[in-house]
């Protein structure tokens, strides 16, 4: 089904909302937990439940290549292949692919890489992550784009951003079957292993766009009127937490949000940083993914209400208290820093599980909180003691200058 | 408190039974999952809890190397330490030692041994193993032993026997405070960091002692009789499960197990395969521990009714099919074979933790069923016809000659 958001209340340009998709309800803003390899690193699916997770991220370039989609849609999509009864949204793979730099050549067609597991040449065009999706049955589906790498010269950003409204376009043909039954069975077919009579009636989610023009407002209007030529259900803001400084995001954000559909879900890629998705709501963002929690969970940093603490730091050692004595879930509510430093120093199994429950509830949490204030109407004062307070813990510990795009990545 | 069993049936030598400890009952025959470095690997505590898992083991030779016995004493013991509210049995760390080989050296007082974690040396006597226990506070704390190697002529195995029962002495000397206060405040106290007031009051469990001797009988029955001139409430036979032949190992068993006092736990050490530990019960055994369904799982061997499947291989690939159709654990019940296969390859950590709830779940599913066959008078049967059937499988799987020792490691 065609994916809706019915907004129930507004502040400013941050909207509250309800996004219905096949496997159900979303609330709006939502952060999104990636699942590169059809799961979310050391979580089980009852967990991300428990956690209050609604929708998480499947990466379509790594699922391409391992298990292949074919497995996956032999599961009746990734729902049945990983057991989540949820939303799924999947990437388009573009993001991936760029990140491969010199092991992949980019034409109009698409392109072609070598894959990181084989060294085997694969193709990706439009047509081949729309294959590759529809098999995955995801809940939402993102058009292939060119990824504008930053910095670049309006020239170049130029001529990225018309590739992928090109490729937005084939994406969107593809995608509903508009090109007709006859090109499914051309040379693109043969690529993905793809055969008619595998393709499902109709599509089992919807497609969302994706504005880009790196940091030129005047391309990034030009893409979002490119996209708005077709009925994409939802858009998306690709292209940043790519390395740029924060005021330029936010410039973009401010120049291209305004612009976009009030009545469809907005999704900002890759953000970002607890900070940065209170900054990208306030101007109107509904939809958030990003590795940030479950990676740092892996390498022991951990999100508290007053900044990010390495648990490997000896300082932890022998401190009995939780991670955060204001945190709820279960990883606080039962174990010691200085257990959980243990386990990362034994390099248990454990302690990235535990790590990983406590900083996905701390990003859920945060979407949770900024619901309700917005229902509220409070989200500007709530969000102005937030990140003043997050600012100062940045200046304190000295990483204000962190990239926000550490957290987008190249899957997980 | 003191370890006490309550036996409910008995058939032929199998019992049936109830141990009541600090921390509350365990029926027996029971399986302990080993929790090497406080944390059974991949597990959560209420995993093991809903696995029917009643009490598990600790390895004192590693816990006092990471995190330290003064760092778990802090949070009340390992119970604290690890968010388990159930029976802890940990061993005396002896095991482990003599595993290092050349890195250490015996010598009546103990052991001494260079740490495999940071080359520093360390001291290891039956006064320091009580010590670290008695941090630990486990409900049963395992008496130091010198584990004989196998093979070993009959002078090396009494030698290597004599020793254990001195040290077996000094082990329920220290741990029942009979050696008085003086001899706490000695040399060995720096050497572990104790301090006298850090003691508890009383044993917060109690201490089983060890037979130990090789492959020879005459030395088992010795060694049996050394150690029943103290009131230890459990004993266990060690120095099994190291390489011997099977039939040689039942051999010992059948020598020894008659003999020793009915209304005390019997403990086999680091058996086994399920097939050994069916045997054992047959025999007249109580308590089993084994690495081997939690270090298989993380390798990809997974336990079925009709053997063992190695789910790396390509046969598993499509196959949409559970392990085992027969099986009602989480993971048979929610995942493929392809999908754990997918898991595994992709070093996903959802894969070592799906993979060890079904693997604990088959063998804490066997100790169910050994339970009801005793109860109901029927294991006999029931066993002729399950090691027939596992006879069969080995031979057909070219498997016979796999050594029962392989479960019987350094920790985990």
């Amino acid at each position: 089904m065609r994916p809706t958001l019915r907004i129930l209340a507004t502040e400013g340009a941050a909207r509250l909302g309800q996004l219905t998709t096949t496997h159900g309800l979303v609330e709006t803003p939502a952060f999104m937990p990636v699942g590169t390899y059809g799961t979310v690193k050391a979580m089980s699916p009852e967990e991300l439940e428990g956690l209050g997770a609604q929708i998480i991220l499947g990466n379509t370039f790594h699922l391409m290549l391992r298990p292949g989609p074919d497995i996956v849609a032999a599961h009746k999509g990734l729902h049945g292949f990983m057991h989540w009864q949820h939303p799924v949204l999947t990437d388009s793979g573009g993001f991936q692919v760029f990140s491969l730099k010199s092991l992949r050549k980019i034409t109009e067609e698409g392109v072609r890489f070598r894959s990181p597991i084989n060294g085997s040449e694969v193709r990706l065009t439009p047509e081949d992550s729309m294959d590759v999706q529809l098999k995955l049955r995801s809940d939402i589906a993102m058009a292939l784009d060119d990824c504008t790498p930053y910095p670049a010269t309006e020239a170049q950003a130029r001529e990225s951003m018309e590739r992928s409204m090109r490729w937005a376009e084939r994406s969107y043909r593809r995608y509903y079957g508009q090109s007709g039954l006859e090109s499914r069975t051309g040379g693109d077919a043969a690529n993905t292993g793809q055969r008619v009579e595998d393709l499902p009636s109709g599509p089992p989610g919807g497609l969302f766009g994706i504005v880009q023009g790196g940091m030129h407002g005047a391309l990034r209007l030009a893409s979002l009127e490119a996209l708005l030529r077709f009925d994409f259900p939802g858009l998306a803001v690709g292209g940043l937490a790519v390395g740029e400084p924060e005021e330029e995001r936010l410039r973009i954000l401010e120049t291209v949000v305004p612009h976009m559909p009030a009545d469809r879900p907005r999704y900002l890629m890759g953000v970002g940083r607890p900070e940065d998705i209170v900054a990208a709501v306030l101007r109107g963002i509904d939809m958030f993914d990003c590795v940030m929690p479950t990676r740092h969970a892996r390498n022991g940093h951990l999100f508290t209400a007053t900044g990010v603490i390495n648990i490997r730091n000896s300082v932890h050692e022998a401190d009995l208290g939780p991670i955060d004595p204001a945190c709820t879930c279960y990883t606080c509510r039962h174990f010691s820093r200085s257990y959980l430093r243990h386990l990362d120093r034994c390099n248990e199994i454990l302690g990235s599980r535990l790590n990983t429950l406590h900083n996905l509830h701390f990003y859920l949490e945060l979407m949770r909180t900024l619901r309700t204030a917005i229902g509220e109407g409070r989200l500007a004062s709530w969000a102005r003691g937030y990140l003043a307070l997050r600012w100062e813990e940045r200046r304190r510990s000295g990483r204000g200058g962190e990239a926000a795009g550490e957290g987008r990545a190249d899957g997980e």
